[in-house]
């Protein structure tokens, strides 16, 4: 690419919680970039050929580079544009951000997504159980107003699947996986991170996507 | 702690790919440790003092301050000592080697040792079939001598699961995953990568370890 031209496309959905990690990222950075919609059930040749592994979004591609999975292309973005920094600086902080945003993603995603969209009560019972303990965890962890301490950071983008996500899914699903009586400290930290500027502004509107899980919910429900 | 005195532990067992990454990664950086062998039937005080979340090794404990996740572990060594990079350091290379690392982490370590360590006849076909594909995509995308390049780095440190332990516990289970004649330039590679000095200095004894594994293996067919 010739001089400064920077040409920043992002492959996504607007409802998915990685993807809007990777425009959090982008959008405290200042960073100009070209959405890219994508319809999950029919993958774009783009798609395809930026992601050819997964085949999954969100793909940011800099400059005709592909990268995938959306803490990695967090950090990327925090290496490449300097201002605003999303990781801490020190290396033992790096390091824990690092865990912290891995434990979120191995822990918190796939058990409160699956406590909710399943038919089997057995599989729905250990999977609230597995989303309590790490909802636990995260509650303990949480020492300052963000992870971040005063200000948000990487671990706090990691998490709005909590903040945002959790909330929209459990009333799909009737359940109450993360409340203000159950984790006060960490739904503190959820309403304080919704509601800084950066994040409101870039959150999906609401309604459309809770009638789309509704929707995913009933279908499954129907299957029954 | 005072002055430049550093006070760096490793909580493990002498078998684990995951403590080996860290060995690796300390050896390359000429950084002087204190080993401390775990009993993985009854964890020490230490482990699940320094580690309380997954209570697992490897964990890196640096003037008192615990770090767990082999991969994690193995950035912040990189980032402390600055010698012998082993993340590259342009950022779009540094994307592409914590994907390929996930990536390995995520489809090749666990297909693979389900592979063997299964009774179940459909489980185990699934697993080498997942095994196969992971180390295909590998295959394709090996293009210099080692991942980093033409000197080992991050990705060839992950993939030294692949390297070492693969061939051992398919000989265990008598399976083919992991040849010269499936993947011939993943197989030159590994060979490559284990003759390197750093590398064969610091693997486990392969006889003692093949053992381990035939014990697990036998105990996994004698509870059918």
């Amino acid at each position: 690419m010739a001089g400064n031209k920077e040409e920043v496309k992002l492959l996504g959905i607007t409802g998915s919680p990685f993807v809007c990690r990777v425009i959090i990222a982008l959008k405290l950075k200042g960073v100009e970039y070209e959405f890219l919609e994508e319809n999950l059930g029919n993958k774009s040749d783009l798609l395809i050929k930026y992601n050819p592994i997964y085949k999954k979004i969100p793909v940011l591609v800099h400059n005709e580079k592909p990268i995938s999975e959306s803490l990695v292309i967090v950090e990327y973005i925090d290496e490449v544009w300097k201002g605003n920094p999303i990781l801490p600086k020190e290396p033992y902080n790096r390091a824990l951000a690092r865990f912290w945003s891995k434990f979120i993603d191995d822990k918190c995603v796939s058990s409160a997504s699956k406590a909710v969209f399943t038919l089997d009560e057995k599989e729905r019972e250990k999977n609230v159980e597995e989303s309590n303990e790490a909802l636990q965890i995260l509650e303990n962890e949480l020492k300052d107003k963000f992870f971040g301490g005063e200000e948000f950071g990487f671990v706090d983008i990691a998490a709005i699947f909590i903040a945002f996500w959790i909330p929209i899914i459990q009333e799909v699903g009737g359940l109450q996986l993360f409340t203000s009586e159950k984790f006060p400290k960490l739904y503190k930290w959820s309403q304080e991170f919704l509601n800084q500027p950066l994040i409101k502004e870039n959150l999906p509107p609401r309604e459309p996507l809770f009638n789309f899980f509704k929707g995913r919910y009933e279908s499954l429900a129907a299957s029954k």
